[in-house]
């Protein structure tokens, strides 16, 4: 049973990579809960303790007008996304969720297709199960890359 | 049962990308099965749907001829390989095969010591068993990296 | 059983790459054994069966004595770490260790938050079970990339 949802932990980290990679961004808000709260920030900020935030979406209302407000007026940085993601660390919480942390590397390619590193970092998640299905209900993405501040179009 | 095929299918692909790079690549062809389809696209011209390919073997005798040919002829890029692969997401077909996708990231090293990132895309692959072995039927590796048409010597 | 060992050395390998890019370093020391024996190679070095070893540590004390060395003098290369580790290889041994294998890049970022990729390559492990906590016995760290001797501070 708890092997079970740790293996639907890990598969649900790998629907987040592939379905950003494949721009399905609709579908990748689905993977959250109603009452989320997502947020990229920067491990200089973290080890500083400073407030600053470069993304913040609290409810997955917020998060799917950013896609739709992506789709509608990004005519800016138009690439590709390719995540890789290592096996995530899955620990249970006293009050039935998850802890996840995962490495990953971020590289993006132009449409003519020049590839680079984009960001490094980590996520830091908490995953909670609704009838059997696990959603992310936090997730705080870590970036070590602090240089890419501008250039954020896509969620990592 | 279920979850065994799963666990095999993920080892078929951790033993993919290590025998790339061991350079064991004759080993790594008897990962496929004798009608094999394996082929390389870029994903730009996949969302053009546009039908290049800039490797295509079909059947296992024809990627071991491209495999010899490459150890008789190749005396350009010389290089190691390093994969990075991420977990892969797997779903069973109606008809007893399985669809795996799969991001990765490849990673050249010149004979001197020099790395370099030279391909991030996915994988797409139907795997089959046989005899409770998975085997690679079909494998259609979706680079987004479409710069590296004339380097390409060792499979990705 | 078997399984559940496997699972283990998978969560050893995950905790490996997360606790170094914590940059607790000291708790990393803790997932080996006390007459572990952890060194980094190049491949050049591997492929030409030459013995040099950019690092050796033998037994944990060593390992040790090497980060309280590195947290009271380091003053140069100051970074953040970022391992992305494929899922690994895990073969059960006659003796009742395990061998393992997993391709890793390895990304810094300066505290300015500049990223860049800093090595490649693969771990060749043997891990033990210690009252049913998987430890490391040996750890070869073969790097692909070759320039980077004079640069490493932290472990890989």
């Amino acid at each position: 049973m708890d092997e079970t949802k740790r293996q639907a932990i890990r598969d649900l980290l790998i629907e987040y990579g592939l379905l950003l990679d494949d721009d399905k961004l609709e579908a990748w808000v689905e993977l959250f809960t109603a009452d989320c709260d997502y947020r990229i920030v920067t491990r200089e900020n973290v080890e500083q303790n400073l407030p600053n935030v470069l993304i913040w979406c609290k409810g997955k209302n917020m998060l799917a007008d950013r896609i739709t407000s992506y789709r509608h007026v990004n005519e800016y940085n138009l690439h590709w996304d390719c995540h890789t993601i290592s096996p995530p660390r899955i620990a249970a919480e006293a009050d039935g969720s998850w802890r996840v942390a995962a490495s990953y590397s971020l590289f993006q390619t132009t449409l003519e297709g020049q590839s680079r590193l984009f960001s490094v970092g980590r996520y830091r998640a908490r995953v909670v199960f609704n009838d059997n299905a696990p959603r992310i209900r936090e997730m705080v993405v870590v970036a070590d890359t602090g240089s890419i501040l501008t250039l954020l179009a896509t969620p990592i």
